[in-house]
């Protein structure tokens, strides 16, 4: 029981290191191993731990490689982006805890560490779209039926949230976010205003486009790509600075 | 127009500087004056800045305050807890610049710094119950009508989304979140997970509660508190450390 260790997993945040809270970095620091997506891996500083780098799939593959370490004595960091309560590594590794064999794990000590979102990296840039209620779907349809994401997404105009996008668009998805951007169509206004925000918080290849539903168009995004679809009531001002602002006001008149 | 400073709507997490990111440290060390909430100011690690500390309301005067000290040529950092873009100060902030007279404030920069929210707080102490798609509320009706919250929840359950309420419940507004629950018991399972997460990151407030929906009870809820519910799909296991954990699997298999 003694020789256990522990697995967190830790969110490193949309990007830079000014992103990344100073406990993940302690927890980073602290950690024998590190697990994940060797392009996560490569944004935290390491000093000697291991690395057990794999590609983005397989997390509960993953997950259990994380745990076996930390049943042997090992201090595992989960490295996820983003959250990883957030449409990453909390959920996997927590499901393979579930379906692991009993006491395979025993006594390992399990965290999360929370990290910065796309989703807020995306509206501090653009001003502040999720300003009110908004909902947060992932259009991967790889672990759930389209048909499910359609009905969420149906009633989730219909509640008039501000709608954050995560997953729109891959090779292996070229279409989902066509669909969903017709189905938002049919319920909310041509100039509900959206933003598409690209590889937020990375440099040079950030991208912050604002436009609006009737314009929006899947060639717009990428697999680093989070869209915001405001609300009845959000707003596209032009700031004193000459830069142009989406917000969702904290107020609401009506029922829609 | 080269006297014009800036204003940046700073978050600094729930609570611990351990969640705030270096961003946030450095914008607040950069400033020459601070705009906010007397205990949020608290948090920040100040060197001669000049504090402008207010109550919890009237945000629209601090934000015009703020944009108009920038104006003569501060550099004001308007301190925020959690995010300033969820249910926070960004929203007011633009929303007052949207409102002030054409030329008041040409030349101000403005921008927001974002931050760990409640929500991501409570679910990383929770586990994952954010996990999969959700949605955040809030049940103050001080700015929004009461029938749009319940419309919200309403809809936002028949998605089977998790769910986040902030601002549960206050002096001045005792009755919304038994109200809510209710509502959400008439069409979630008794057997739903509910996480209420108090002061989360508080230090000795901090008190993190796993119930079911049949179960919660508004008295088990503050100020400070945020509550999770979850959604069909969410789990409640035992962690091989002993502790309970909720998750909301990345996966499903239905409608719901």
């Amino acid at each position: 029981m003694s020789g256990a260790g522990w697995v967190k997993i830790v969110g490193v945040g949309p990007g830079p290191a000014s992103w990344t809270t100073p406990e993940a970095d302690a927890v980073v620091a602290g950690a024998t191993d590190l697990v994940g997506y060797g392009p996560y891996l490569d944004r935290v500083e390491t000093a000697g731990q291991r690395r057990h780098a794999s590609d983005n799939r397989e997390e509960l593959d993953r997950a259990a490689h994380a745990l076996d370490m930390a049943a042997d004595g090992a201090r595992v960091a989960v490295i996820s982006g983003g959250d990883p309560g957030i449409f990453a590594m909390a959920a996997a590794v927590l499901e393979a805890l579930e379906g692991g064999e009993p006491g395979r794990w025993d006594g390992v000590g399990v965290g999360v560490v929370p990290g910065l979102s796309a989703l807020q990296a995306v509206a501090a840039r653009a001003g502040a779209p999720l300003g009110n209620d908004f909902c947060a779907i992932s259009l991967s349809d790889n672990l759930k039926p389209w048909a499910l994401i359609e009905h969420r997404l149906r009633l989730a105009a219909e509640a008039d949230f501000a709608i954050a996008l995560y997953n729109p668009i891959s090779r292996a998805r070229p279409w989902q976010l066509g669909a969903a951007l017709e189905l938002l169509r049919a319920v909310r206004a041509p100039a509900t205003p959206v933003v598409l925000g690209t590889a937020v918080g990375r440099g040079e290849k950030e991208r912050v486009v604002t436009t609006t539903l009737a314009e929006a168009a899947p060639e717009q995004a990428d697999m680093s790509t989070l869209l915001i679809i405001g609300a009845s009531t959000t707003r596209r001002i032009t700031a004193p600075d000459g830069s142009e602002r989406v917000y969702t006001p904290r107020w609401h008149e009506g029922l829609s």
